[in-house]
């Protein structure tokens, strides 16, 4: 994390402490690894923390013991103790919640586990301890409600993050060329985005071709390209452990077919949701702005996702811009959230065409944080 | 998956039906997507499968259809069947389970998270269906066991993937140079993975020099590899699905100090592991031979880690080779396992050694997968 790390720390723990008494909440139990980094900086594979009154107990175990006292030891005195596991976390969690006594104690119910859940729960009711047990209470999107809407340290980082996917983007279609596999572009794509500063691809790249393009989570295979194809390139790239994302769907040769008008309305699509981000526009209605577009092609059945996700420490996090937001209410969007617009349109056996740019909500409507030709 | 998938899709799912008979169960929630991957095939990153009586339904959303039919098409007619996601997967799997009626359904308490289980069973529970609703039953590692042994098209993968691992590995001592960043050399090891053949690193590639050897979890940094360092190397791929890990820890120029020693031990520690490796052996019994190892040596603080994890759809999987089981039970090993055999030793403020190889069980004893020299 970067300098702004002691500051945003102490911030967002205060935050979740207000959000907590708003509950009815004496603590919570963060067991997801994107809010553990969030409210603590710290980022292993394994990791919990326990806030509760003025505390925050830092659990990790012996591999991390290193990097978690050194990461400690930068935040203001007792901002948060490391508590190093000895046998297993769940024993680590016990000990911790036996410390704090009886009290409402918060459950992370999107990431804990049944399996934990129930080893917890159990082991706090033996009576092991004088000042009365806690009691475990599913939570939803405590910390995910907060890290959806970005400070400004973190909205340098993505704008950052944004300018350097776009420069990459730029050597993109160089790669694509008649004969070469999905499997030689993806493993070029990946290249250059480590060469670009990125930490790490954000989740696997897709490059997908001809009739591939039709499935919208298609993994590189060893297709050859052939001159007509249209290709799908979706990729992006982890920066200072903040996650963008981009796709443009460009023609192998010369663009022809029934592709290309797809690929046009695709596009006006994506122009149209752009046009709908500002403060106050629900994310049903920005999925609308493209969904309309879509349908008035003939196309309202050849897209079957949402038109876009939140983009941070997760590569897919609130808000989610969809028609459908399932347990999520449709909240109106406010500036600081960071999220995709990314309409397409799959048709099987003949391919598809998705084209998706990262977009900042402002106080005047919307910031792109990318910057690359649609390409075709 | 190879050509051997509807032969291992039919038998696993047989073996299921065995073992929840066992556990006077009617059917299982499939929501680990490794154990998912295991019984059907599929290998999206979303979905879930309902086994119950003779049925098997796969659980998809639109994003995987294409693939999830193509996939289905090639089994035996009926041995799976494809529910789409209309929704949300909560919904979906209140569907399947309305469809089954009554009875006790196990669930992956390891997998399932709290939340979803809270919203499947308070739906089960509404009196929307007239012939009773399912019960749902925590359950821990019913397909893990299964999958800790591995079948013969299983061992073919891994054997060959081992054989990969390495042959690139072969190159890595080239690699470490002087003046090269760990960013560097990992940029470079995981592009030679990829040429390797294999479809991505199965984990992110450590590349820690001098003290950055001493955290066995080390990220690669900026810091320039200097004369005199020791530096890990852990990698590993993915080849067909199936997970190989290596480590090897290089001096770089002339060896000396402290660490000479210590890795003179560490290998000393790994040969007793592999050497204590045959059916029958319990995980303790192989974990203490490298640890005495150590000891006698005056490190038994020094390594903080199991001496070894199971490789297979997960890099980090059944058996855990290790003092501590935590809630996994000592079981002896059997033919068939594939493991990593990796003990270390790490001292703050100096530096760390890891040597990783990946051994299967097999009747005479034990059968090393990877061949790679120490480097030392």
């Amino acid at each position: 994390m970067n300098a702004a790390r002691p500051v945003a720390v102490a911030r967002r723990l205060t935050a979740l402490r207000t959000d907590l008494a708003a509950l009815d909440l004496d603590g919570l139990v963060v067991t997801h690894l994107p809010n553990l980094r969030y409210l603590t900086g710290f980022s292993g594979t394994a990791g919990a923390a326990v806030v509760s009154g003025s505390r925050c107990r830092l659990v990790i175990d012996f591999r991390y013991e290193t990097t978690a006292r050194a990461l400690v030891a930068d935040l203001p005195s007792d901002l948060i103790e490391v508590h190093l596991v000895e046998r297993t976390y769940d024993d680590a969690l016990v000990d911790v919640l036996r410390g704090i006594g009886s009290g409402k104690i918060g459950i992370e119910a999107s990431s804990m586990t049944v399996g934990r859940f129930n080893r917890l729960t159990s082991a706090l009711q033996k009576p092991e301890s004088a000042r009365g047990s806690a009691l475990l209470v599913p939570t939803e999107r405590v910390v995910e409600r907060r890290r959806a809407v970005k400070d400004s340290s973190e909205i340098d980082i993505l704008r950052e993050a944004g300018r350097r996917l776009s420069e990459m983007a730029r050597r993109v279609p160089g790669m694509v060329r008649e004969g070469r596999t999905e499997l030689d572009i993806a493993a070029d794509i990946d290249s250059a985005i480590r060469q670009a500063g990125f930490e790490r691809p954000a989740f696997e790249t897709i490059v997908a071709g001809g009739e591939n393009g039709a499935k919208p989570h298609a993994r590189p295979g060893k297709r050859q390209l052939r001159v007509g194809d249209w290709v799908v390139l979706d990729f992006g790239g982890i920066y200072d452990g903040y996650c963008v994302d981009l796709t443009r769907t460009l023609p192998v040769g010369a663009a022809g077919s029934e592709l290309s008008r797809v690929a046009s309305a695709v596009l006006e699509a994506h122009d149209a949701a752009i046009e709908a981000v500002r403060p106050g526009a629900r994310p049903s209605e920005i999925d609308a702005a493209a969904r309309q577009v879509l349908a008035s092609h003939g196309l309202a059945d050849a897209f079957g996702h949402g038109t876009g996700h939140g983009l941070g420490l997760e590569v897919h996090e609130d808000p989610r811009i969809s028609k459908l937001p399932g347990a999520l209410p449709d909240e109106p969007v406010v500036p600081g959230m960071v999220f995709t617009i990314e309409p397409g349109a799959y048709l099987p056996g003949l391919g598809g065409v998705r084209i998706e740019d990262d977009v900042l909500v402002v106080e005047s409507g919307c910031e792109v944080l990318t910057d690359v030709p649609i390409g075709f």
